[in-house]
């Protein structure tokens, strides 16, 4: 039996674009096309919702930096200070002999994330960057 | 009644998820859930499947080109005589003095589309250039 | 000599990471490392600028649809109208027995581009659509 | 005085063009042209190296899921025990009453790391996950 919070409704469709979505979930891995269909709206949603720079978003920041840079950590950890309000956690990893990856998991509006986003990428010995926002608000 | 080739199945989905999903649809300018979902389940295919150099794709490259720069556009004919069959139309337009957009419509693997894009990309003169790939397969 | 528009500037950059560069300009095709330095500034500066919905912008709408859905070609022509000001040409292929591509060239404010191409994804009948916008501006 | 490693090459470019590269590396923080144009290149160099299934990379998989779904979080650890070898480390924060956010960090093959993101996601009670993938080689 559904939970109360749950409700269903009925979609019209091709029986040949049906054949080619069932064929992609089961190569997903998923266990219902409800749960599949479930999964592209909320990605749809939170696609339209991060536009907003006043969402209210998580961020993950990945960081792939030179470790040998001097003062290259101390300005990434001053910066992180200045907006400790906004960071959740930092996970860090050595990659290899030169290499370091930094991930830094933010809490705050889109623009805010995006903002120190920018400002970490663009630091010396900051060779790669990434950011995924997601808005918990539109899931 | 729905024509013979359609079906018809039931998704089951939170409340508050539909409710901003309606929203989202209305906004967009959907007429009904079922057409809004088949664009996501099509969207999500194409996706997929253009990942497959080898599946069958239509494209549009779209050029922005310096049209004053000598040898520029006998470049590009050139180059699209010896991929004729690859290209089904092009379309020019004037958009200010400098700048012309030529859009190429291709029609071929998806592989050899993305090749043909970025030799065309890359001549001097190409300030910018965007592909755009479906697979009708997967529509 | 260069053109009196063309100025010169030095870039410092390490050994291992320019002879990978180097690898890509010529897979890519690209005849000098200025070009495609050139081509990497325009295209983040595009990136940028299109994010602002006031900025002047050109677009590439492709749109695959079923031509069999009965008044589809209709709505479509009576959108146009409504907005010829925005568009410049329109070039339309028969991909096979079902599918047309229809690639609408656009030009205006980013956002008026991205309101109209909404609207035209969202008609029943339209599988498919995908928009490339650039801002000349910026190149 | 460049380190060893450093070389140095000239750029030609358009004054229109560099001063609108200027206006946008102030804005973006970056110290000089050099680091900003590095900063581009590898981005870009990353972008195609990810393409290869083989390429060496390192993936930062960022889950928000519902902790009330039954059996889920024991279905992601299984799922993480079976591929510990990718895996290098993982970071949990409770966003609110409903929602975690799980990050994993994996190492391996881009091609091993996109299959485990997408077994990951398609778990139900995962509402939304996104894959950064980087490749340390093209750095």
């Amino acid at each position: 039996m559904p939970r109360p919070s749950l409700t269903r409704f009925g979609v019209s469709i091709e029986q040949d674009l049906i054949r080619k979505f069932d064929r992609f979930i089961e190569h997903a891995g998923y266990g219902t096309r409800s749960e599949a269909i479930r999964d592209l709206i909320r990605a749809r949603l939170v696609e339209e919702g991060i536009q907003d720079p006043k969402a209210p978003a998580t961020g993950v920041l990945a960081l792939v930096y030179d470790h040998h840079k001097r003062d290259l950590e101390d300005h990434l950890t001053a910066l992180q200070h200045d907006h400790h309000e906004l960071i959740i956690a930092t996970t860090h990893v050595h990659l290899d002999h030169h290499n370091c990856l930094e991930v830094i998991l933010l809490k705050g509006s889109a623009g805010a994330i995006r903002d120190i986003g920018a400002a970490l990428a663009s630091f010396k010995g900051v060779k790669h960057s990434s950011l995924n926002l997601t808005t918990t608000r539109d899931l």
